[in-house]
């Protein structure tokens, strides 16, 4: 039989679609003898239960969605693999949907949810967003939503982020330390929660630094290599030119790098680079690169594990709080020796 | 009203349920004035359908799965957004789900699909995976499931792949023509298809190459970058030292750079190397990577393209058909001037 039902099940027997129903439940309503002959009948026509079924009677759908903006990305990988552990624990499905960075699609998935589709909802938002009515919305409708890395900062919700002032701080006050007195930031949003507090540990850390009046310099480039590294280009030939780099964007390491090489512009030796970035390869770079390496996959538990701590408790109503968990700078060669 | 349900409404208007279920699904059954005050009345309550009470009732859930090993991977990252770009245009949900190369997870997600949450499934399966009958069960139950890149090549579905014996071959004999005489294929799996083509490749352009007797040497490595780099390390110690690399995993390159560079091993003076990869770091590394790019959009979008065609028509069946998309050999400095 394909596709077997309950009603298949309770015709063969000569009884009820609710007794079959109950006795799959392992209700105390039906008998033992009737609870093995229904489970018996059940496993031998693979009989599997209608999860939408399930869903409606008890009006959760064991689903949670990830809204972010990109997988091609090392933290949104690891993130992932981080919020997947602990579901995958608590026996739920992840829907993973991307933005591309466009708030337009954002607005459209969240209204989608408005519907009953998932349970709940972890988000780290486009480089477009700068309104938090779509989501508000739809907590205000009883939607649970945590923020992961890229967050609203005015939404009463919980936030798990890391220390990006000071992560943007420690970067430029190490190229001060190795003799950069020109250093740009780049960054490819100047909207984003994450891009804001990096800028303003930069702006903040080259403010503290007594010897000079140092200029802050912050460039916010694009999506598309090719304008990326025009931008760079046009940077590196300036009168102006950087002599160090704090690029807040993974996507942006390689238009730096191909722009020195372009330019015969040595790194270390006239300009000096730290990324943020999670890539497994910035070890082989030439020459390797420092980073400011960000704790991706806890970011990901964490938030998972404050939804599903909602999830399991009858009220819904989670902390409005800010959770921080370090990154780490790490040395190679982009900085000097 | 916080959630307002079809009941609600019914109550409010002194209606049945089933004329505002229809009234909402403009039925010839319901009149207009009817429909109009319902349509009104919903509005107000801001009421949204239930789509799982929807799928129950048209027995589809307008979600596919894509069902992969990971997101941490160049290559599986730009083809969801080969599958997101069609999905989206057929106003479909994707629902990913990472196997983290193990068919025990595999398996059990297979399961869950038994019970009709998706309308179909992409799958790129499991390095583990050497059986395809939970594939074979779920088709039998009527789930279209269409591969792409890493198939079972005895299902009878649609299958999207690369021409990976083909790129095998082609990168072998590169190398050869660059004077390598002992070349080493390292991959992660002796199981996957992909792995098997490729290897067969680069062992028939060995035996094509007139002028020496050549031995193949294939090497399997695993999924930790410490075990990697001990195999890799030990390999380029060894009596018969590897002059060349074909890297079937992106995940071994970082190894094979370290184990080089500790070594003191010069790429590509002393060693060359070509990599299956679409990471744009490839560009950037010490020296740049000479790769196998594949098309993994379009396979992607080629093989989300099939499934919906399946799920368009009424009459579910998936050709058994393998469709190749061509990838291309970069040059770049790995493999010498």
């Amino acid at each position: 039989m394909a596709n077997p039902t309950l009603k298949d099940i309770a015709t063969i027997l000569g009884v009820s679609t609710a007794t079959v129903s109950r006795a799959l439940r392992d209700s105390y309503e039906i008998g033992p003898a009737t609870k093995k002959k229904v489970a018996e009948l059940a496993k031998q026509l693979n009989y599997f239960p209608n999860p939408y079924a399930s869903s409606l009677r008890k009006g959760r759908s064991k689903t949670i969605a990830v809204v972010l903006p990109e997988v091609a990305d090392s933290f949104f990988s690891l993130a992932i693999n981080g919020i997947e552990s602990v579901a995958q624990h608590k026996g739920y499905h992840v829907l993973i949907y991307l933005t591309h960075e466009s708030f337009e699609r954002e607005e459209a998935i969240l209204n989608e949810f408005k519907s009953g589709r998932v349970d709940g909802i972890l988000i780290s938002v486009s480089e477009e967003t700068n309104t938090s009515t779509h989501l508000v919305k739809l907590m205000e409708a009883g939607m649970p939503v945590v923020f992961f890395d890229r967050i609203c900062e005015d939404v009463m919700t919980a936030k798990v982020v890391t220390d990006d002032y000071e992560s943007g701080y420690k970067a430029t006050v190490y190229l001060l330390k190795k003799g950069c007195r020109n250093i740009c930031f780049l960054s490819t949003s100047s909207n984003l929660s994450i891009s804001k507090n990096r800028a303003e540990g930069y702006a903040d850390a080259l403010a503290a630094f007594r010897k000079k009046n140092l200029i802050s310099n912050v460039v916010t480039c694009g999506e598309s290599l090719a304008y990326n590294l025009k931008t760079i280009t046009k940077l590196l030939k300036g009168k102006n030119k950087p002599d160090g780099f704090v690029v807040s964007a993974e996507k942006l390491i390689p238009p730096v790098y191909l722009s020195c090489k372009k330019l015969k512009i040595s790194i270390p030796g006239n300009v000096k680079v730290i990324g943020f970035t999670n890539l497994q390869t910035s070890l082989i770079l030439a020459p390797s690169l420092t980073t400011i390496t960000q704790p991706a996959f806890e970011m990901g538990a964490h938030a998972a594990a404050i939804l599903f701590k909602s999830l399991d408790k009858k009220r819904r109503q989670i902390m409005n709080e800010q959770i921080v968990i370090k990154s780490e700078l790490v040395i190679r060669n982009s900085t000097g020796r």
